[in-house]
C-alpha cells in the first residue's frame, strides 16, 4: 500500500491521500463531480440515518421536489438570484440527434426549451412556489419539510467532499405563522446540528450568527456551526437560516390568521451536506489514515486471525468467527477478515487506513492462552485481554474511543481560540498559530472585507450568547461592543 | 372532502383523484416533474428501506456517481445512445448573468460548456467509465454496486409516478468474471424484485424475458416482472438486464484472469423506481381511496375517539392513547387522531382515503363495555372486540390484510390470463376482457410491431420456464414454439 503523506509535509495532500487510500471518494471524469465510493457512502448513510431520525423526532417529514428550477423562479427573490446565478448548471435543450457527419450525437437545435431550467443549487424557490398551494390557513402551519437530494453549484476549484460541483445534502424548509416561531425553528435545527456534530461525529462546534455579508442569499439571519480542523483552519459544518417573509413575498404565500386577516408566512431553511464527510476526516484522522468515531464507523470492530499452518488457520478463523458473532448479537458492527490472499500485517494497515476503531487479533498463542489482542485506532495502543471478557469490554472501549475523540477535539478547539487585541497580534497569531481569533470588530462590512483582503481571514461567526464587551476594532480602532471569531476557513 | 371518481366512470381520473386526495404527489410547475408529498414519500421510504435491506443481504454496496454524463460517454455504446438520446435534458451552460434590459437573468453566452452534459437517464456509461479504474484483476470481481438516485428522461406525456420526466430509483450495476455469473446475478435480482413485489407490495408478478425489440438499450437480455392492474392493463414493475460485455467493450474494462489473460468484464444492471408507487396504488385501491398493504403503510393503525361531552372526550382520548402506546410497544406503526377540529366521520373518511389498513374507534359506550370498534380498510368490515384483546388481535389482522390483498391480486392475475388461439379471439378478448393474452407468436419483430400497431398490445414477456408448445402465430399463422404474453400496458 502506498504511504500517506504526513500532515507536516503537505496537509492538503494528506487529506487527499486519506480520501483515496481509505476508499472514500474520487474525482470523476465529469468536471467538479465526485464519485462517492462504497466505504465513503456507508459512512454518509450512517450520518443520514441519524440526522433523519433527529429531524423526524423534531416533527419534520420528508418530501421530494423537482431537480429543475425554471430560470424565472430563481429571479423572484433578488438577493437569492444574486447569490446563485453565477454558479449554476443550466439545461437549455431536451434532445440529442445524430450528428450530420455521422460522428456521435449533438444537441438538437430544434429541441430548445422555451424557458431554461437551472439544476437546483438549493430549493427555496421551487419549494415556496409549491407551498403557495399547500398553505391556506393558520391550521396548515407550521409546515415542517425536509428533502434529501443532490444539488449543483458550479465550482471552479473543487476538493473531494469539501467543495464539489454536485453534492448530496438535506435541506429543511419550514413555514410558520409568526416571526418568533420561525426563529425558534432556525435555532432548534442549529441545535440539532450541533448535537449531531458532537454526539455522533465527536466534533465540537461553535454556534453563532453570520455577519450580514456572510449570510445565505435571501436570509434575514444565518445561524451556523463552525468547527476547527487540525491545521488551524475553520470549517462551516452546517447552516440554519431565518428567511423572514422574503420567500413568502416573492412567491405570494399567505395564510388566513385566526383573526381572519391574510398574512405572509415566515420561513426557515437549513442544511448539511457531504461536506460533513470532509469535516469528519479532517477532525480525527492521523498520519496512518482515517480515524472514525465508533458511532459512525460502518465497521466498528474487525477481527483478524494470525496463522501459519492449516491447523492454525482453522482454529484462529473459528475463534474470530465466534467473537464476531457474539459482538453482532450484541448489536456491534463487527466483521472478520479471514482473507487468505493477504498477510495479517497488510490487513492491519488496511483497516488502520480505513479507520476501523477497534481491531481484534487472534494467533495460535492466543488460542492456547484464551486471549486476544485488542488494538485501538485512536491511540494506537494494544492490550492483551482474556477472550471471554471481549463481549463486555468492547462496548465500553467503543464508548471510550467515541469520548476520547470528542475530548481531544474539544481540547483542540479550546486551545485554538485566541483573544487578540491589536492588529499586530492578529496577524502574528493568524500566521503562527491559526485557529479562531476572538477580536473586536467595528461592525462594518468594509472592515470585514478589508481584513479578508489583507489576511484571508473571515468572520466565521458571532457566537451565540456572546458577552457584550466594550473594545476597539483590531483593524480600525473604532469602537466595538463585542468580540467576533475570525479564522481562515475551508 | 371531494368525492373520488369511481373506477367504472373514469379509471384514469380515479387514479389521479387517489394520488391527489391521499396526498401522495402532485404535478409541479416544472414540466413533467412531480412533487412527492410527505405521505407519498413515506410510503416510498418504506419501499426503499426494504429493498435496500434485500440488496445488502445479497452482497451489494451503495455508492454514488455523478448526475451529469458527458455527451461523448453516452455515444460510446451504440444501442444505448440510440435508446436514450431522444429524451434527455442537456446542460449547455454554467452561468446566468443579469439581462441587459435589467429584467431578470439570462444564460451567459460566454459560459458555454466545451462538451455538453446530459442529466443521467441511467448511469451505465458513467459507472462503467469508473469501473475501468476499479477493476484490474479477477480478485476485484464480482463488483456489486447499487445507487439510489434521481434520473431524468424527457417525457412528453406524463402521469404521476407512472411516467414523469424526473423520477427516483435505484440502479444496480455489477461486474463479473464470467457470462454465467452475470446471468445468475441478473436472475437473482429479478427474483429479489419479484419477492419484494409479492411479500411487501402484495402484488403478484409474472417473471419473464423481454423480446429483443423491448430490451433495454445496450442489453443482451432483459428480464422483467410484469403485474396486472385492475383495469386489465399490464404494468412493468422492474427490469434486470444481462448486459454481456457491451459496456466493458465500450469503456475498455478488462480484468486479469487467474490464467493471466486479459478479458472483458461481464455486466448486469437492474432497477426499480417510484413507478412502483403507481403500481401499488393501481393494484389495491378502490372507489373509497387508497388501500395499502400493512407492511408498507406508514400508519398501520389509526385510533379515533368518539365523544360529545368534555368528560367523554377525556375518557375516550385517554383510551385511544393507551391503545396506541401498547401497539407501538409491540412494534406496530399506530397513531391517534384526537384532533378537535374535525368530526369522527370526517376523520374516518380521511384515513380511508389515505389507505390506513386498520381503524380503531372508541366511543363512550365502548368505555363502559370495555370494547372497541375495528374497521378493516381492505374489506370495509367492522367488528366490535374486547379492548384487551386488541394487542393480540391487531397483529394477526394486519397479517390477514396483507395476505388477503395478495390473494385477491393473485386471483385477479390468474383470472386475467387468457389463452387465445386465433386472431379473432385475440382481438375479442383484448377488447372485452383485457388482461394478459397467452398466444402463439412467430418470433419476428415485424409481427410484434404489426400487432402493436393494430391493437396497442405489446409482448409483455416470454415467461420464465415457459413450456415449449407447438402452435401457429395468432396473426400470421406461421409456426411458433411457445406462447408469449401480450397485453396493453401502462
Amino acid at each position: 500500500m502506498e504511504k500517506i503523506t504526513p500532515r507536516t509535509q503537505n496537509y492538503s495532500q494528506w487529506y487527499q491521500d486519506i480520501v483515496e487510500h481509505a476508499g472514500l471518494a474520487e474525482h470523476s471524469d465529469v468536471r467538479g463531480c465526485m464519485v462517492i465510493k462504497p466505504y465513503g457512502y456507508a459512512i454518509w448513510e450512517g450520518m443520514q440515518q441519524q440526522l433523519d431520525r433527529m429531524f423526524k423526532e423534531t416533527g419534520h417529514q420528508n418530501a421530494y421536489f423537482p431537480l429543475f428550477i425554471p430560470k424565472s423562479f430563481l429571479s423572484k427573490e433578488a438577493a437569492h438570484v444574486e447569490g446563485f446565478a453565477k454558479e449554476c448548471a443550466i439545461v437549455t435543450h431536451y434532445r440529442l440527434r445524430n450528428a450530420p457527419d455521422g460522428r456521435g450525437v449533438e444537441v438538437d437545435p430544434e429541441a430548445r426549451l422555451e424557458e431554461e431550467l437551472v439544476v437546483r443549487p438549493t430549493s427555496e424557490t421551487i419549494i415556496w412556489n409549491t407551498f403557495r398551494n399547500w398553505i391556506k390557513s393558520w391550521r396548515d402551519l407550521p409546515l415542517l419539510i425536509n428533502q434529501w437530494a443532490n444539488v449543483v453549484r458550479w465550482e471552479m476549484r473543487t476538493r473531494l467532499f469539501l467543495r464539489t460541483a454536485e453534492f448530496l445534502w438535506q435541506e429543511g424548509h419550514t413555514a410558520h405563522a409568526t416571526r418568533e416561531e420561525a426563529i425558534e425553528e432556525a435555532e432548534r435545527m442549529l441545535e440539532v446540528y450541533a448535537r449531531f456534530a458532537e454526539d455522533w461525529m465527536a466534533m465540537p462546534v461553535i454556534k453563532g450568527l453570520k455577519t450580514p455579508s456572510e449570510r445565505f442569499a435571501g436570509a434575514e439571519e444565518t445561524y451556523c456551526i463552525e468547527a476547527l480542523m487540525q491545521d488551524g483552519k475553520a470549517l462551516q459544518a452546517g447552516t440554519s437560516h431565518f428567511l423572514g417573509q422574503n420567500f413568502a413575498k416573492a412567491f405570494d404565500v399567505k395564510f388566513a390568521a385566526p383573526d381572519g386577516t391574510l398574512q405572509y408566512v415566515w420561513a426557515t431553511s437549513w442544511g448539511v451536506s457531504t461536506r460533513l464527510m470532509g469535516a469528519l476526516i479532517l477532525t480525527h484522522s492521523d498520519d496512518n489514515g482515517l480515524v472514525l468515531p465508533p458511532r459512525l464507523a460502518p465497521v466498528q470492530v474487525v477481527a483478524i486471525p494470525i496463522y501459519r499452518s492449516e491447523e492454525e488457520r482453522q482454529t484462529t478463523c473459528a475463534q474470530v468467527e465466534r467473537i464476531v458473532q457474539n459482538l453482532r448479537a450484541a448489536g456491534i458492527r463487527a466483521q472478520t477478515d479471514t482473507r487468505d490472499t493477504h498477510k495479517p500485517g497488510w490487513k492491519f494497515s488496511e483497516h488502520e487506513v480505513r479507520g476501523v476503531p477497534l481491531r481484534v487479533a487472534v494467533g495460535p498463542r492466543d488460542i492456547q492462552n484464551g486471549t486476544a489482542e485488542l488494538a485501538r485506532r485512536d491511540t494506537l495502543t494494544k492490550t492483551l485481554v482474556p477472550v471471554d471478557t471481549l463481549i463486555t469490554h468492547i462496548p465500553q472501549i467503543l464508548d471510550e474511543i467515541q469520548d476520547h475523540l470528542l475530548q481531544r477535539a474539544r481540547q483542540r478547539l479550546q486551545d485554538g481560540i485566541t483573544r487578540v487585541d491589536s492588529w499586530a497580534e492578529f496577524c502574528d497569531v493568524l500566521e503562527k498559530k491559526g485557529g479562531f481569533l476572538s477580536a473586536h470588530w467595528d461592525g462594518t462590512a468594509e472592515t470585514e472585507a478589508r481584513i479578508k483582503e489583507l489576511t484571508k481571514a473571515t468572520i466565521r461567526c458571532i457566537p451565540l450568547n456572546n458577552p457584550p464587551e466594550e473594545g476597539t476594532c483590531v483593524l480600525t480602532g473604532r469602537p466595538s461592543k463585542q468580540r467576533v471569531l475570525f479564522a481562515r476557513a475551508y
